[in-house]
């Protein structure tokens, strides 16, 4: 075993997590800010869902062109919307994309963000920004952005389609595992991953089960331990993967990690005790993490297949090319073209 | 199952964690803070210690007159030196006592403090600040005396005597345990808790065996989850029992949360799932947690009898009766005069 050496930012934020308690929260979070100018961030497709949980606060203006993957327009649009208010603090009601416009707005203004998740998407845990512009996406971290406030409701996530829901549960999955073996893992990090991983394990079985609101609430605290997790320990071998194959040939983003998930595992698994792999059966009770998760697959009824969504034979070469000069150089198993194209034929 | 409900307030905070590396780490910290007059804070017998680590830096002054509990004349003795020295950062190099210090001169100056432990006290990872006036300890939390960097170096361990490591080793195995049934027992703590009770098992166990290194780091990265889980879940009844002995029969601090723990865990263990001890057993490998730590106590020769450290059969009565009034209402097993006598008794 390796010396322990680590450099670990922890970063402040105040997560209120209730069910049925968003519209008391959210309200006491602007007052304990010192806000009277709520500016609320949340598209016309979550509007009526944003005006129950702000209900009983006084909006100084709202904003609801909201468009995925925040294009700079939309983004200064929402500036000014919120400098013409003379917002004080920003509420963002929705899934990634909302929370995301808020970061951009937080970006330059520097107001507190409170965001109140709809979706499993995990982007409120972490300071990553990014906005597009002429098709390019631009990221960056920066401290500011960090929502202070996290309200949690998992009544607010009771609506999303169950294929949605898995496909963002197992995303967050891929979050705690890739977490075990990315370049700046640590122990405060893992710790996040494993009981993420074990929430997430226990939250997506029993909601196909019973669909019960404890379920939601523990896959909802699964993902936010995910968020946080991935947030300090980096990308692993399996975020290099689905970021080729995501920005290069512009499959789904949850789907995509879902599909690569068990194959990554399964990869990475053949290095035994550096890739922590053991500590990941012991979350799924089996004598290995990769029957583990194959079984959480199969009693969901998980996504399987990268051909299902859109990649075919054909792309495998050049993803090869881009995930071998991509992948973390201490990934436990030495990255080639001959063991990440056999990858990729089982994922397809 | 009940449902969950929680506020949790991750503060901010950097660590930096390398053994050998504690020089590097303070210098690149003071400079990343943008500091230019450190103001050194380190007990007499840390002297050398604390003249390597800050080897390379300019000092503005150093401050050495450090005593246990921080008395309030000499919390402002330190900070009339610091605020003489135009000091811009503090650096605290030693145990709780110089950690507490420096947290009471930020409390009033509002500088930033770098720490960096000679002991497992675990004080460096929480916003409570400590002080003594005409033998009254007053404390308080406030996010100013929370250290904005911690620097872990093993090597700055490894002359602590054997008995003090264990004491505080099982101290924060106690922090860690606590957690699981505290007042505000969250999953965010959690995870910090069984991760570190897992590390500090570990830990403790190798050091006895081998004494190695990366026993000594698992050790100290188990101290630092630990400290970070209590801060946040707050006192369970573990801590409550101790608070009262070592407030009204003046027991030493280490070894009364080392000999108190496996009697509350046993006490609770009673209440199954609800006190979460079944992760423990996970943690420790055994069909019960009561089990599991019983065989590191042995293992690493852990005190074991409230008799040796000066508390006395006829104290029971009173120290009974302050718990039962200090005891958390939702304790997962309710708490009697009886079942308190008993537990006290096993303790003796």
């Amino acid at each position: 075993m390796t010396q322990l050496k680590f450099n670990h930012h922890l970063l402040q934020q105040e997560v209120r997590f209730g069910t049925g308690d968003a519209a008391k929260n959210v309200k006491e979070a602007v007052e304990a800010l010192g806000a009277t100018r709520p500016f609320l961030i949340a598209s016309e497709r979550e509007e009526e869902l944003a005006q129950k949980v702000t209900n009983g606060l006084e909006l100084a203006a709202e904003f609801n062109d909201v468009v995925m993957h925040v294009p700079v327009e939309k983004a200064e649009e929402a500036r000014k919307a919120a400098a013409d208010a003379q917002a004080d603090v920003l509420i963002s009601i929705g899934g990634g994309s909302t929370t995301g416009l808020a970061k951009a707005v937080a970006l330059t203004s520097g107001l507190p963000i409170i965001a109140v998740p709809t979706t499993y998407a995990g982007s409120e845990a972490t300071a990553v920004w990014g906005m597009t512009e002429n098709r390019t996406k631009t990221t960056g971290t920066d401290p500011q952005v960090l929502p202070k406030v996290v309200v949690y409701d998992s009544e607010l996530l009771s609506t999303l389609p169950n294929d949605m829901t898995i496909a963002s549960g197992l995303n967050a999955m891929a979050h705690c595992v890739d977490t075990l073996w990315a370049p700046k893992a640590d122990p405060i990090n893992r710790s996040h991953a494993l009981e993420g991983a074990r929430l997430l394990r226990d939250g997506l079985a029993e909601l196909q089960e019973t669909g019960s609101t404890q379920a939601r609430e523990k896959t909802l605290a699964g993902c936010y331990l995910a968020a946080l997790s991935f947030s300090s320990a980096g990308s692993g071998l399996h975020h290099k993967i689905c970021h080729v194959l995501g920005g290069t040939f512009n499959l789904p983003h949850a789907e995509t990690h879902a599909i690569v998930l068990p194959n990554v595992l399964r990869f990475n698994a053949a290095a035994g005790e550096r890739a922590h792999v053991d500590r990941l059966a012991e979350v799924f009770g089996t004598d290995d993490a990769v029957t583990g998760l194959e079984a959480l697959y199969d009693a969901i009824g998980a996504p399987r297949h990268l051909a299902a969504i859109g990649f075919r034979e054909a792309d495998i070469p050049e993803a090869v090319e881009r995930i071998v000069a991509a992948a973390p150089k201490d990934n436990p198993v030495k990255v080639t073209a001959e063991n990440i194209t056999e990858l990729l034929k089982n994922a397809l």
